[in-house]
């Protein structure tokens, strides 16, 4: 089973990658940019074909090394 | 309109991040893990609001700026 986890900074926390990004593209003059959040994607490939157990583990993995839950949240989608 | 922009190394390209992010989940013990490959996703704020468009655009700014093409795959999503 894959696991897709998505991690993104939570709103309001400043994104300076971000904002980076935003620079840039402005500075190679593509207009109509109102905002850019950069966010990780991690992609894990999972021996457990079980979907709830599977997601219980990815779940802890996030809590407890993937993500930093104080700024950032995590979405996991899962395809088997 | 909402573009979401992952951002991937293509198969074949060592992801060293990938690899110690894999590492440290054996560390704490997780198990059944085969694989893992960290990517970038990037969430651009558009004013632009016809689709077509929008994907021309993003489509210009992954090719010159976003995604280094010689070793990252890029995929666009667009959210009206």
């Amino acid at each position: 089973m894959k696991a897709i986890v998505n991690i993104s900074l939570k709103a309001g926390v400043l994104d300076s990658q971000g904002k980076a990004v935003h620079h840039a593209l402005d500075a190679l003059k593509f207009e109509g940019v109102n905002d850019v959040r950069v966010g990780k994607q991690i992609v894990l490939n999972l021996a457990q074909t079980e979907k709830e157990k599977a997601l219980a583990e990815v779940t802890e993995m996030c809590e407890s090394l993937l993500a930093n839950t104080v700024i950032e949240d995590y979405e996991i989608e899962l395809i088997s």
